[in-house]
């Protein structure tokens, strides 16, 4: 690792304001007037989170968005990003561009930029640790504490569909199996680069009263959120918007979809005088979201209801398993 | 890896303000007014910039202080920190706790908290990138640009001891065999435990030109100082605060120690009006700073002077070995 050549030639293209084109020690972030300065790290691994072959922009595009998703479900626009990268001994140029032109690709796409990082080598790579800077309008940053009872759940997009196209990538048999060739495609380009919901972020800013991105499956990040909110929460099976054609797969293979992971789309719970609101800014900003149950009084786990009737959930928390 | 149960047990005693006691997905960092914020990261891995069998406390304190030591050189204050951890399969409860302990002891001593961060199963670890945060007098944020012709060059403590400190850890034959035990040990201690000039950041947000932490090896990074700054410089090898008995071990090794790296030092241009008050700063800090040459004319690279005489040097930038 040259890490003074890597910087040159793959990073430098992609310095932002403040970043003093990567030559200092260190980087000064502007905090826009007004706005609260909101903070994120999520970091991943090979043969964890991504697998050794895959395309690496869409690794690099991977572990930028984790990072977006985090900030767009706390209501931050992002602004800026540290990134360290540990390479392993079979790390190559062509390997370090392709991945520095996926992070070109969604700095302006997203509208953030790289302010800093660490090149180094490790045994065993790529480990990627992002660090991500979003602005909040000020004391709106949203929580995952801070939902009520009765409060409405909403998800964005669809859920289970990073689940299925791990599943379909793993070669794991299933219904994903039945489904036609781009749209099992279209299941693995999903969980190879999550959406993040960046363009709802000022939409839950102003309308939630709690939510998270969810990155470790719906039913235990639905766990999570109820419980910091002080609360419980019911689920309804059928109202979750899954890919086509795995709703009609059986109640085994729907429950496990909503306890899988990596979907990355957003779940927020919306006071029941916002919901109007929240649906029309939501259309506006061209993010689809769909009313799946509410919070309830208690301190129960999550309820999940299949046809009106209380299934017991298997696993809450999903282990990555790439 | 159970992230919850770890970030419950090791690392929510550490959580500090804004990060909402690391149950939610991003923390808020307030920026004291009239401040600008810094940003640095640094990423260190086992077998590169630690040994397997390092103490683990003293392995989380490098982790830290790495990045302590770019926000001194800048001028900045810690403020606040994140942490993604990347944990081998061999990882252990007792190896956590002591880490944790380590990180607890420094957030102590050098004012700064955990406000957020990852902990991820990764094939080869630990793996540990840190994004630190420090606030630096508003427009006084130091650069390694900004220097100039004619302003001296300082360091603070003395030179050489992180390298002495590895090859005793390796078992390198060198002067450093013939010192006494404890001298050894003081060695050993500062490549494990570097000390970050934290004292001595407000100091140089006052007086310095330019500054810039000395992480690969003296003669290499004032280099990059002076190549920034659109100067040259020189260095005198007997103004140098070497460890006690290796000044004397001959010009190879004094030029060898000159060049390696992990000192974690402070290279600092003074403007000659300001030379008589950064000292004085810097006794009233408690750190210890010397004069070893000055920024001169020119774009050449260090000259390096050994009673009088320039000698060529041989190896610039240092490539961690561990």
């Amino acid at each position: 690792v040259d890490e003074l050549a890597i910087i040159e030639r793959f990073f430098r293209p992609l310095a932002g304001e403040g970043s003093f084109g990567l030559r200092d020690d260190a980087a000064r972030l502007a905090v826009p007037a007004g706005r609260d300065l909101v903070v994120t790290a999520d970091m991943i691994a090979v043969s964890v989170h991504f697998l050794p072959d895959d395309p690496p922009a869409t690794i690099a595009a991977k572990a930028l968005r984790v990072n977006l998703s985090d900030l767009a479900a706390k209501g931050a626009a992002p602004l800026a990003y540290t990134l360290s990268l540990g390479l392993g001994p079979d790390a190559e140029e062509d390997w370090l561009a392709a991945f520095a032109a996926g992070l070109r690709r969604d700095q302006e796409r997203f509208g953030v930029a790289l302010i800093g990082g660490d090149t180094i080598a490790v045994a065993s790579g790529p480990v990627i640790a992002i660090t991500a800077f979003g602005a909040a309008p000020g004391g709106r940053m949203v929580h995952r504490f801070g939902g009520k009872a009765g409060d409405a759940l909403y998800v964005s997009g669809e859920i289970g569909a990073g689940a299925a196209g791990l599943a379909i990538l793993k070669g794991r048999p299933g219904p994903w199996d039945a489904l036609p060739p781009g749209e099992r495609d279209r299941l693995v380009g999903g969980y190879r680069l999550p959406e993040p919901r960046v363009a709802l972020a000022s939409v839950l800013a102003e309308h939630a009263s709690a939510a998270m991105d969810i990155s470790d499956g719906l039913l235990g990040d639905c766990d999570k959120l109820a419980a910091t909110s002080g609360c419980s929460a019911t689920i309804r099976a059928e109202a979750v918007p899954l890919p086509m054609g795995l709703a009609e797969a059986g109640a085994e293979t729907v429950a496990g979809l909503l306890a899988a992971g990596d979907d990355y789309e957003i779940l927020a719970a919306i006071p029941p005088a916002a919901e109007a609101d929240f649906r029309a800014g939501a259309a506006a900003a061209g993010v689809s979201v769909t009313r799946i149950g509410e919070l309830t009084a208690g301190s129960a786990p999550t309820q999940l209801l299949v046809d009106g009737v209380e299934r017991p959930v298997y696993r809450r928390a999903y282990i990555h398993g790439a």
